[in-house]
């Protein structure tokens, strides 16, 4: 298709679609003439996750280009691409190693991690975000129980182990699959949360 | 204790706390003569909760305010307040009453709740945060399966009866147990979810 039936196909301005050509985020169609080209469903399916990464999840052009980098050359060690990509969605945190000036930089994460026999690599962003996540409930005084933290995590390592079962094989849409099921799964699942609170509440007598 | 003790054990200058009291999110101390007064752990409890929503929660002060009356004045109807209460926590969303316009204004979040045998209310902030959700993920191409709705539902469900079988009997606590317990358990669940998928990644061979 031409460039004007795909951006209508994407509901997207003619001009956007240039841009995202220019700034090396959807790659070139096909020539057909010294100026026109061919696109296809892989340019319509590329415009579809740009849009989610600079819309919904916020992203700025040079981070969707880096995550649509490691989608594109996921490389030969998949974990570590894996890792990458989900480490550079939001919430922007401050990843640190530890060093001899700061041994055990996420000892909340880390006793947690142990706690529930999880592996624990302090490289990785979701380390450094828990950590922050945990250090406000400890602040605010609510602090989570080992009791609630293996209920919780029970639960969220069950759900894990359904979308890995689900991860494509094919390694770059594997990283694509684990990007957008991050990204956009995650409000989701925050919603479902609160209906599902909603509903287990509604069906008790809360003393009105 | 005077102020300058309260505020040191909060870890917050006393110019601050001189402003929660002015703005009323901090209910007085008991006056001890015409320029001091005294305070106690109630108010050290408020600080900290008023630091958790302006700070990690990032509500204004007069979301905290209102969110502050609801702990202090929960009604008759506990179910109600809950749902305000959560209702007025981020993110922010437009809620909308079905109308003769709009008979159907959240048919993603209908039919997923449906699905879920979970009570519909569209007037309850997290089904336009649900379909705003869902609507970003259909626009990916990256649609949640019902077998996946039902997988993510069932243990969210379960989370959420373990959290309503420990919310305090007393309503001004309940109200308070609910709005911290969804504001700054949230991060900790997102975070424990990329943890949980990096440990089931680790033990898999990903084709390294």
């Amino acid at each position: 298709m031409r460039i004007s039936a795909l951006a209508a196909e994407a509901g997207l301005p003619i001009a956007t679609v240039k841009f995202y050509l220019r700034e090396g985020l959807l790659h070139p169609g096909v020539a057909t003439s010294a100026t026109q080209a061919t696109y296809d469903d892989s340019h319509l399916r590329r415009l579809r996750v740009i849009r989610a990464l600079t819309g919904p999840v916020g992203l700025s052009v040079q981070q969707t280009r880096m995550i649509l980098g490691l989608i594109d050359d996921p490389g030969d060690d998949l974990y570590a691409t894996l890792g990458r990509a989900v480490g550079a969605l939001p919430p922007t945190v401050d990843t640190r190693a530890a060093s001899d000036d700061d041994p055990d930089p996420f000892p909340r994460a880390r006793a947690a991690l142990e706690a529930l026999g999880q592996v624990y690599d302090p490289s990785f962003a979701a380390v450094a975000q828990l950590e922050a996540a945990l250090e406000a409930v400890d602040a605010a005084g609510m602090p989570i129980s080992d009791d609630r933290l293996l209920e919780y995590g029970r639960h969220l390592r069950e759900m894990a182990v359904y979308d890995l079962e689900r991860m494509p094989p094919e390694p770059n849409a594997a990283v694509e699959y684990t990007v957008l099921g991050t990204a956009l799964y995650e409000p989701v699942l925050l919603a479902l949360r609160r209906l599902a609170h909603q509903d287990v509440a509604s069906r008790r007598d809360l003393g009105a």
